[in-house]
């Protein structure tokens, strides 16, 4: 019926999901690799800080993103326990509501409450009308909370290892960095590509804004690291 | 008019934002100190590497915020010229859905029909219905984007700095992971607890969930930062 809304939906949520986790994959890691090469001589010393924040990083956004979409559908009962309490006691004044908002949008007054009034009749009907348009509320998936947390953290992994590979093969930090560099800009730029065509915006836009992320990112923590040392 | 909606609205988005700056802030510094503490014997590079994620970090997470708010930004605007053109190349389809839509929750065809003829008649506010009840999307606030970033990233470094704060005090890092695991819990237990309430869950379930992902986080990251040394 609504294509275009629907379009928005298929897969979308994995994307975004992905998009979250490898964002702050591909950033964080190499920014922490990039600030203590500045400070630290030894690859293995910065191998070993990389793989603990990636360990962290994406048990932490992981369990985030599963915590937060359990809360989602905790937040979505909660309402809807209320909307149907509200229907059983005051159906008067929730009926008021709906013909209230289709009046603020132009219907006039009588028929209105003549919707409000055919909308109240199936219950069930008429709580999912008020969830969905006056709470904007849609019904979330039981089993999105584990599929979106790990979605998150394995994606985060994936982007985490690319700029720590040139520390496995080259001992000294200093010299792994440039290398560093190279391989996560270069994956950044594939990541805001995809990313761009994904989300419907110019792909060029997206590439040169992720890039730009993630050496801000490096940057500040460098500048830090080498303050620090 | 409806208020338990707005109570939504008030604050919430701010509350949200540093909910997730401090999530990540208080558990990946944390876990990457108490990770490399396992490894590294020195208090100082923990110091470090700890600065250096925080950096990391809180301009990826809040940079991310940012861009994420101005991508609904963007997404608001675009849909809604979509919904604009359509408006005015194919009307009576568009018209036909909001009729389709009024009928699946309970309205009889005329009724809907009448609606929808009478909700087309002002073409700004029939795009607001539509936007806002067949796209379930809401305008948003121009200003957030930057106001997000900047909350989230503050987040995260309050939240990181506190693990941090033993390392300063105690050269060695194996006698200050004890104290930083302590401070840390604590402040989760105290932030769990604050969340819970400003989500209306409860504060206790929600202050041992805090606890837990901090831990997970942190055992995984000192298991692997082992592992690698």
């Amino acid at each position: 019926m609504h294509d275009h809304s629907e379009g928005h939906f298929t897969g979308g949520e994995t994307v975004r999901d992905i998009v979250i986790g490898m964002a702050d994959g591909l950033t964080v890691p190499f920014a922490l690799a990039a600030g203590l090469a500045g400070a630290i001589a030894s690859s293995r010393l910065v191998l070993t800080a990389g793989g603990a924040e990636i360990a962290a990083g994406s048990i932490a956004m992981g369990l985030g993103g599963f915590l937060a979409a359990r809360g989602d559908a905790e937040h979505y009962r909660a309402e809807r326990a209320r909307e149907q309490r509200e229907v059983v006691e005051v159906p008067d004044r929730e009926r008021k509501e709906v013909s209230d908002l289709l009046v603020e949008y132009g219907l006039d007054p009588i028929d209105a409450e003549k919707a409000a009034m055919a909308l109240s009749k199936n219950e069930e009907k008429w709580i999912d009308f008020m969830m969905r348009f006056e709470l904007g509320l849609e019904e979330p998936d039981p089993r999105r909370a584990l599929r979106s947390g790990l979605t998150i953290a394995g994606a985060y992994v994936v982007g985490g290892i690319v700029p720590l590979v040139p520390y496995f093969f080259i001992p000294h930090a200093t010299s792994a960095l440039p290398w560093s560099a190279g391989v996560t800009m270069a994956a950044l730029l594939v990541f805001g590509l995809l990313k761009g065509r994904a989300a419907g915006i110019s792909p060029v836009q997206s590439a040169v804004q992720t890039v730009i992320v993630g050496g801000l990112a490096a940057a500040a923590a460098f500048a830090l690291a080498r303050a620090f040392s």
